[in-house]
């Protein structure tokens, strides 16, 4: 697996020394949608700075206007973005086709929508484009698993999967490359964000550095 | 009539002069989502303190995360702020909760959502909750019109009418004290901001500076 650390809800001095402690140890740094929310594309730029030649994906989380968001968002240095499954079609196809002029991705968040969309967007979206299952902060609380959300909508995409994971969930996860873990608290609010980055590599049976 | 004028899409600067243009003509001045995105919480203070009396809303498109999200809006000075029908119901209640606690609003923003989801929203929120109906702007392209969204369901809420508005748009709307009409490019890309405002007033049948 492929490990994204996801910055929310911390001061932003404190995502840039987790970024620089962890950019040699994760594949992808995520800035936060709480962070954008609070703090504008600065938080992208200060943390791409930070990050080295690691890659950051910005958590835009667009709903309409792709095409200004994502611009903002590469502009700032983001590598990735992400946009709503629950968009319109029209604002997902926007997404790609920024992100594809950039030469950059996007990840579209399959947060609230139910298989039939899943389905659809895996067979219409062309096969760089990242799909997220997740399962929102907001509905982590009704005890939903991102594990739960995958199904054969996700064979032979590029999938990654966010909400709530911890090292107990890697294990079921290890072996598969292409797929893409993106934890937050669990690392930023760990005691030793790196000693918990190299527990997740542990359980994902890999040696610390090491990615696959 | 009330009427909301709607910033998107410029520099900061050219917001904050057209809010202090504005502000006296104006019932709300909103932070779109493309400022917050760009210059984070620092636009909603900067337009706060640009508008003097007159409210502030922040559009934050909210699909998570709401009691981080409406919290830093609230702290920010804004008197209200969006969350998306199209989010976990979960999320839609804590931002009611949040505006009810911080004596604020809650506009839902009901992009992207059908007639079920409008009547359900329409018949389980407190009345003090705002419904936006909106045509996204990536969805404008289609041509949708956001008036076409109206129906009974809005009978005896509080509503609020956005997406590509302009003053053709007004006189059909004119007579409805409780209806607020979000305005963007109309106002903010005109010669004159400030006659583009009067010119709708005027096509609400209102005198300049009268809201009803």
């Amino acid at each position: 697996v492929q490990i994204q650390v996801a910055l929310d809800r911390i001061p932003l001095e404190h995502a840039l020394l987790i970024t620089e402690a962890v950019r040699s140890q994760a594949d992808w740094v995520e800035v936060g949608t709480s962070l954008i929310k609070q703090f504008g594309m600065a938080a992208v730029r200060e943390v791409v700075a930070a990050a080295g030649r690691t890659p950051v994906l910005a958590d835009l989380k667009t709903a309409d206007d792709a095409r200004f968001e994502f611009g903002l968002a590469f502009d700032a240095g983001a590598a990735s973005a992400t946009v709503l499954a629950l968009a319109d079609d029209a604002t997902i196809d926007l997404a790609v086709e920024v992100a594809r002029d950039r030469g950059a991705e996007v990840l579209v968040d399959l947060m609230g929508v139910d298989e039939g969309r899943r389905w659809s967007l895996a067979r219409r979206l062309p096969p760089e484009v990242v799909l997220g299952a997740h399962v929102s902060k907001d509905a982590q609380a009704r005890g939903g698993r991102p594990v739960d959300l995958l199904g054969d909508w996700a064979s032979g995409r590029r999938i990654a999967l966010a909400g709530g994971l911890t090292a107990d969930d890697v294990p079921a996860l290890a072996g598969r490359p292409d797929l893409r873990v993106i934890v937050g608290s669990a690392v930023t609010r760990a005691q030793d964000p790196v000693g918990a980055l190299h527990d997740l590599r542990r359980a994902a049976g890999q040696h610390a550095g090491a990615a696959s």
